[in-house]
């Protein structure tokens, strides 16, 4: 009989897959015993309720909290880890941010810090009529989603851990999975508002509408911190995908929005603005474009006793920063857990 | 080589199978050769943005237009038809339907002609305080979705209908795969006011937040045409499925809302409701409880060429009534079809 810990991951988004990677590496390998049950699994890219496969992603500070900024520094690392391992999954290019007015000087210094590269602000090589006054450059990490995630599964596969498809409606059922000394990481990002036993009001979608594009020619992370559009709730960033010739230009930031339709408009003038800030070659053909719901609020990790005696590990509410805090926010729950499994 | 006119379904909802069953019954199957694309497919049981697992279904006339009337008494017939051969997949049973006054006469008239069973209007009977007059009372056909749409596929394969999961941006990607002479099936529900090239805005979702209960108990359809709720946008529907034990209470009825998050405050207003007025031991253990986006607007067949040579038949926004609606619509619409392609 086995004497170690049962651990029912629920969600196979980014903070789902990597929550397990980090239960099943090393020496947690012994203590844990891991399995995933998600309504949608990494090959679903079509999926309009499942955040990951849609996502940039890339790294580019977000905030200036300690504990946030903590896990991206983390998660920079664990990328380079895997970039000099050679998995072709990362990608560290040059990057370029515009910017009206000097960019925050707490934000240059985490740039500095934590990605580590040089990183220079200019007022030269503006584009014209964009508002923008200058632009800082440095290096960053991107990866591609639609690699990356099914790489993560099937390492996870490789060390034993299963994946279930199902749709879950209660925590009981999970904790009832887990059973008695087990343990549930609720990695279920925006589900979290439904799930019954959890039901966080505090969590509330963010539209972000995106396209892919096929440019080949560009591989440069960009980004414009000045909103556009019709209510100004646009952002302009362009996240080149390696492994592949595609690049995933954005987006919107609408909070409250859950409307998952794609509106054409906002995706032309996404394409409009990347063909004069970026490629004027690059193609909308072979394309998709989508959107997502986001999460925003709950951001943190929570650990929660419910009716049962399972540990609930809470891993969810990152917004936009799932990914760029993944690393650090899965082994920070982790060692919560354990401790508490210590104690 | 075939001489058959090549149609690709787009859609596999009740609406795209439906469709192809009628372009591959009888002799129409030595004029068609039918294939389907769907982002969904009817296992897909947990998808959020596939509505047509989680209806009701029954039949219950929701209109006095003239031609959808028509769709509906030709479904009822169809689904007679279904029950006769023994398919198990239709059920016939009592019906009661609460209302504030008496229901218009157009409407009683309609029931008597369609539904063909015995319709008796009481004021007896009556629960308290639920601000009703008269009850209705018939019988009519309901039928389990889960059971219905995997049979309605298995029937097409065995026709040699093949299926393929692809997510679709464009009507120009389904024409290109119908190619010159062929026929493509829009029957994408709220997905037409996305795909480019139609790109309907009068399409618009409503939000239709319904939940399963354990009632093995009671076999009735009931419904209360007075709205409550806080909004007064909730209305009370209970349908027993057909081959389970299981029921189906509805509902919301909520236009423009996009939002597919579970709220259990309206799912307990639903189930505390269908205790008082169906049955006080129906349980909500072992259920599930969604939200579908439905589609109202649109509603009707349409028939356009687009850049192509490709025909399109336009086979979406049925709204609530999309099962009921069904064989009446898929028929009217091939026909249209065949007389296109002969002229």
């Amino acid at each position: 009989m086995s004497t170690k810990t049962k651990v029912v991951v629920l969600g196979s988004g980014v903070a789902g897959l990597t929550a397990a990677h980090v239960l099943t590496d090393g020496a947690n390998a012994d203590q844990f015993d891991v399995c995933i049950v998600a309504r949608d699994l990494p090959e679903d890219f079509h999926s309009q309720a499942y955040a990951s496969p849609w996502a940039g992603a890339n790294w580019s500070p977000m905030n200036m909290d300690e504990r946030l900024t903590g896990w991206e520094k983390r998660t920079v690392e664990k990328w380079r880890e895997m970039e000099a391992e050679g998995s072709g999954l990362v990608m560290y290019e040059k990057s370029k941010i515009y910017h009206k007015g000097p960019p925050p000087e707490k934000l240059q210094s985490n740039y500095k810090a934590i990605v580590g590269s040089d990183y220079a602000i200019s007022p030269s090589d503006l584009p014209d009529d964009f508002g923008v006054d200058t632009v800082s450059t440095f290096t960053t990490n991107s990866i591609n989603p639609r690699l990356y995630l099914p790489a993560l599964k099937a390492e996870l596969e490789k060390r034993g851990v299963i994946f279930t498809r199902q749709r879950v409606i209660s925590l009981d059922e999970v904790c009832e999975m887990a059973g008695e000394g087990g343990v549930v990481v609720n990695a279920t990002a925006l589900g979290a508002r439904s799930l019954l036993g959890v039901e966080d009001k505090k969590m509330y979608p963010v539209r972000g509408q995106t396209i892919l594009v096929e440019a080949p020619n560009i591989r440069e992370f960009m980004a414009c911190d000045e909103p556009y559009g019709p209510n100004n709730d646009y952002l302009f960033y362009f996240i080149p995908r390696p492994g592949s010739t595609e690049a995933l230009i954005g987006g919107t930031y609408q909070p409250g929005n859950w409307d998952v339709s794609v509106n054409w408009d906002t995706a032309n003038a996404m394409w409009e603005k990347a063909k004069r800030l970026m490629d004027p070659t690059c193609t909308l053909s072979n394309t998709t474009s989508v959107c997502v719901p986001l999460v925003k609020a709950g951001l943190g990790l929570r650990r929660s006793s419910e009716k049962k005696t399972t540990l609930v590990l809470h891993s969810y509410g990152f917004g936009g920063a799932g990914y760029q805090q993944s690393w650090g926010a899965a082994e920070e729950g982790v060692e919560l857990l354990k401790k508490a499994l210590k104690a």
